[in-house]
Order: structure tokens, then sequence, then C-alpha cells
């Protein structure tokens, strides 16, 4: 895995309209915006191979459940154009990051087309298919999500779940990048995101490039903010969300739905159906990732903490469905979800 | 105002049987635990007159509640001393910081001596007494709390309102540390505290000081661990409290109060009578500090955020009463508080 700050050459990456993209594909090689470095440097990491692939998903060059599953994708190719056994690529890559079952479903659509006997070249048409897929049904939810949120709206987000997150233009950034330039966003906030400080680097730096004009506040704050009468919608991503419409995401997202309800503020998950595991009657059965300790007690190799400060760093929550007002999917939205309106939208897709 | 890390000559100031102590008094000068480099460092500052004690308060040398109602009260002698104008002392002071009530109260009292033609050695006297008189409160309140929380508890605190904070032993903290000690606690849980990480520098330390085992979580995953049945009671601090009950305290802490009435964990406030504002209805008047952006796209003196992140940065919210399970103070405890409560607890020693 190489460094480089030279623009790489993105001939066969599918593109949004959008300039923010993190994920660009040569054909032989996968280039990643480096999001660990966002946003004091913007460098591009290199992976040759399905082992390096896995590498940038675990140690977050890049991050958010719909990249994560593209870069898999394309793993699976690099492994396909070196000769490497691919049952080998896809078991490191569905063990680099353990939440997001984004992964798992573009292994799986990966993984049937090379067990019925697919050539490298297929497995590249399939990887950018996912790829370009991601970003259609992007630009789809955020139409869908920009006319449920109406107009004249104070909008809070949580982590990132932007372009960077995902094919390009993002999730619940892509609906909140719409509705504003529909015009029907008074303001913006959105938190830091202890403790990678996604939104204090990520979020804020895709709004920054785009000239929306957008408020930080402390993940602490958000209640104080809604009851200051200044949120209307609460939107997010997600990470995976069960059969009956439970939502696992960013820590933290949990807190803010339990806060929205409590205030009368509306609650929007925004997610591809690729985030969706029906094999999970509820979120308490989808694995919640622990970091390490050092994401709290160190920032930029400085100390922060006592020596020996104890930890507890789940990344993750599960925010139960009740406390969802609309699940906004390419292709529909869910409101109030439960079991049966959740298995109603995804039926809907395998006419 | 110079840094020193020679051991303080504290004679005169009052002691608690703990060996963590942010307060000392020479009888001619202030020396101040610097809370600004804790826990990296343990340095002093000298604070020789009212300016550099106004300075200290304001720049956070010191911190909490009651602990700056003290610096402000030797504040004032060391103006007598120097035979600086009380009355611009005393301005300078209670400009300092906005939302702690402490602050005024003690100076009320100061001032009340010096107006009726008190010397220097009187007003010493009485910050001496003011001083000691916090310590005494935090011991009764800590016994009266640790009762409270009955046995076998899991306890969340959020921000310091330890012995750094106070005149030494501590509000909230002082009912855990006495509670522990009690075998009452089965674990201890504090928040980071962003944006200036008072329970990531302060708390963890004085825990690990005094040997007690405790778990730092990102002020974001709260909620999360009360939806775990990890936390039985959150117990906090305050910095004013209104006639009705209702808590102005560190930004995060109504957070807290909405995610613990949601679980059914229980919300102790722990603060001296000298916390109380009889004169704000309800806490809609407490005015809010807000701090400098640079505390949330900072750290370390390292951009975090991209040049030019507006940020919103209250430092402090307010918790409704009825969010409040019981207020611990060291006259008595006022079970859900109201105006008619609260007035009865004020009034009781005044007899």
């Amino acid at each position: 895995m190489t460094s480089t700050d030279v623009a790489p050459n993105f001939s066969h990456t599918p593109r949004s309209e959008m300039s923010i993209q993190t994920i660009f594909w040569t054909g032989r090689s996968l280039r990643l915006l480096d999001q660990r470095q966002l946003p004091l440097k913007v460098e591009y990491v290199e992976c040759q191979d399905a082992l390096q692939a896995a590498h940038a998903i675990q140690n977050m060059t890049v991050r958010g459940a719909p990249a994560i599953g593209i870069v898999a994708a394309y793993g699976i190719v690099l492994a396909a154009r070196s000769e490497a056994p691919l049952d080998e690529a896809e078991r490191l890559l569905a063990a680099s990051r353990p939440t997001a079952v984004n992964l798992h479903w573009a292994l799986y659509r990966m993984g049937q087309l090379w067990r019925s006997g697919a050539n490298a070249d297929e497995l590249d048409a399939e990887a950018r298919a996912i790829h370009a897929e991601d970003l259609t049904q992007n630009i789809a939810m955020s139409e869908l999500g920009a006319k449920r949120i109406g107009t004249g709206v104070g909008v809070l987000t949580h982590c990132n779940a932007g372009a960077l997150a995902t094919g390009g233009y993002g999730t619940a950034l892509g609906v909140i990048r719409t509705a504003w330039r529909q015009g029907r966003i008074t303001r913006v906030y959105h938190t830091e995101t202890r403790p990678w400080l996604q939104g204090a680097r990520l979020t804020a730096w895709e709004f920054r490039e785009e000239g929306i004009p957008a408020t930080m506040i402390a993940d602490s704050a958000a209640a104080h903010l809604m009851e200051g009468g200044l949120v209307d919608w609460v939107i997010v991503g997600a990470d995976r969300i069960a059969a009956n419409g439970d939502v696992a995401n960013k820590i933290g997202t949990y807190q803010l739905a339990v806060c929205a309800r409590a205030h009368g503020v509306r609650f929007m998950v925004v997610a591809p159906t690729g985030t969706f595991d029906p094999s999970l009657p509820t979120g308490a059965d989808i694995p919640i990732e622990q970091r390490s300790s050092a994401e709290l007690t160190q920032f930029g190799g400085r100390g922060m903490t006592p020596p020996g400060t104890e930890v507890y760093n789940p990344v993750f929550d599960v925010t139960p469905s009740h406390l969802v007002d609309v699940i906004v999917c390419e292709r529909g939205i869910i409101d109030k979800p439960d079991t049966e309106n959740v298995a109603q939208l995804l039926r809907s897709g395998d006419a």
C-alpha cells in the first residue's frame, strides 16, 4: 500500500456529478482518498491486492458502510487479476470490520459470480456495477428524502454519511445536499462525532467543499439544540438494518434518537437495500465493533488521560425501530418501520 | 501569575482528608493546581492579586462551581491585602465566568463584610470559612447521597464534580467516593466530557489517584450504556439551580437526564446551597456561557476541522427539574424538586 498525492487515473470509476469522491478504480488498482488524513491532507492510498484492500477497511483509510462494500467488491477483482485464491480474499475482506453488512452483501454478490465461473473482466464489471448502483441509489434516496423533510427545516446529522462514506454523493448527506439545493433547509448542524471525529473532520470538510454553511456541535449538545427548537429532523445513515427495522449506526445515534423523540424531532435513516440484513430478526443480534481505547485516550499521538485509564469504546449502537420515523431507501420510504413493512419493501425489488 | 512545581505552603488552607486538593491559601497568595495541565503535568499557578485570580477563573486554571466561588473569595482578600479597590476586584471576579452562581454567592458574602468595614484579616477569615464550609458540606452531601443510591449499583458521572471542582472531596464525585468506600457501587463510569475533556483529564485522574476503578466512555455512548443495564444512577454536580429546581450544569447533562428518564435510570444532582439562585424562577433565565470555537476545532494547538468551520459551543445546558429525581445538598435531600420544596429546603437553613 503506497501513499500518493498524484491525482489518480479514474477513467474506470463510476462518477457522480460531485467533486468529492473517495474510491477510484483504475481497472488494475484501487485508489482511496485517505480519510485518516482529512481534512489536514488530501492524500491517496493505493491498494494492489485484496489484503491491502482489507487493511484499508480495517484501519479506516476508507469507512462508511456503502463505501466499504464497494471496496470489498474491488478487492475481489484485485485478487482475480493477480490470480490469488478468491476464497482467501473473501475471508480477509469479510473479517475487516464486523458491523456494516454492506461488506458481506457485496462479497456475496461477487462470490455468486466467481463461484459460477466468471472471469476477472466479468468480476470487474460487477464491482463497477455495484459502485455505479450505489451512486444511482444515493441520488434516488436523496430525492425521496429531501421531498419528505418538507421546507424551512433545521437538520442535524451525525458521523459522516456523505460522498466519503459511499460510492459518491452520500446517504444522509445526500438528502441534505439535495434538500439544500432545493431550498428546503434553513440550518444544517452536525456533531463532531467522537471518538474518530468523522463529523469534525469529514462532514465539515464535505459541507465546506460544497459551500453548504453548516454548524458543528459537541455530541453532547444535541438535546440542548433540540430543546432550543433548532432541529426538525435528525438525518443519519446506517451500517446494518435488522428485519424489524432496528438500525445499527455510529455510537451516539441511539442517544440522538431518544432525544429526538423526547423533543418531537423526527428521525430519518437513509440507507440502500444493501444495508438491510433480513437474516437478523432484531438489532439485538447485530455485532457491535469495539475499537481501541487509544481512540479516546490519545489525540495525534498525545495522551489525554492518565496512564492506564480504562475505556469502553463501542463504536456503533442500535436504535430500535420504534424511535425511527422513516427509513429512506432507493426503492421507497418505510414509515414507522416494522418487520412487515421492511419485508414488503425488500420484496418489492425482487419482482 | 507564575507557574511553579514546588509544593505550596498550605498551612492556612482548610484541608480534607483527601490527597487531592486544588486550592491552596498561604495567607498572602493563592496557589492553584493548574487544571489545564492535568493529567500530563501537576503544576501550580500562583495568584498575587484579584486580577490574577479572575484570570485563573476565566482561563480555567481553576474550574468547578464551588471552587471558583472559593477562589473569588480569596481574590477579595488579595485585593484587601494589597489595598486595591475592593469594588473593582469584585467587578473583575464577578465577570470572570457567567454561569456558576457560587461565584456571585461568595462575592456577596465577602461584599457584605467589607462594606460593613471589615479589615483584611477579617476578610481572610471569612474566605477561609467559605473554603472550610465547602469541604464540610461536601462530606455531608456525600454521606446523604451515598445512603440514597442504595447498594449494588452502577453509576455514571459527567464532567468533573470532584475534589478539583470544589474546596476538596467533591459533590457528585464525593458521593461516588463515599459510596465506593461503603461498598455500595459495583461499577463507575464517566464520560470524557467534550470539549474540555474534564472527564478524560480530571475525573479519570481523581479516580486513579484514589484507586477507584472507573471506565471512561465517549459522551455519545451514555444511552447505549443505559440500554445495556449498566447504569442505575447518573450523578452530577451543578453550576446554578433555579428556584424551581431547574439545574444548569456542563453541556451534555440535559441529554443524560433525557436518556436516564427514558431508561428508568435515576438522576441525582449534588450541590451545596450556594449553588441555588432563588432570584431566578426557572432555568430559562440562567445565562449559558458560550466559549471559543477553538475548544472544538483544535486539540493541543493542532487543527481538527477544515479552516473556517463554524461552531456552536454552549458549555452549559439546563436540565428541567422534572427530569431530576433528587437534589442532594448539605441540608438534606430534595425529592422531585419544585419551587415549593426547594424554597422549603433553603428556608431550613435560615433558622
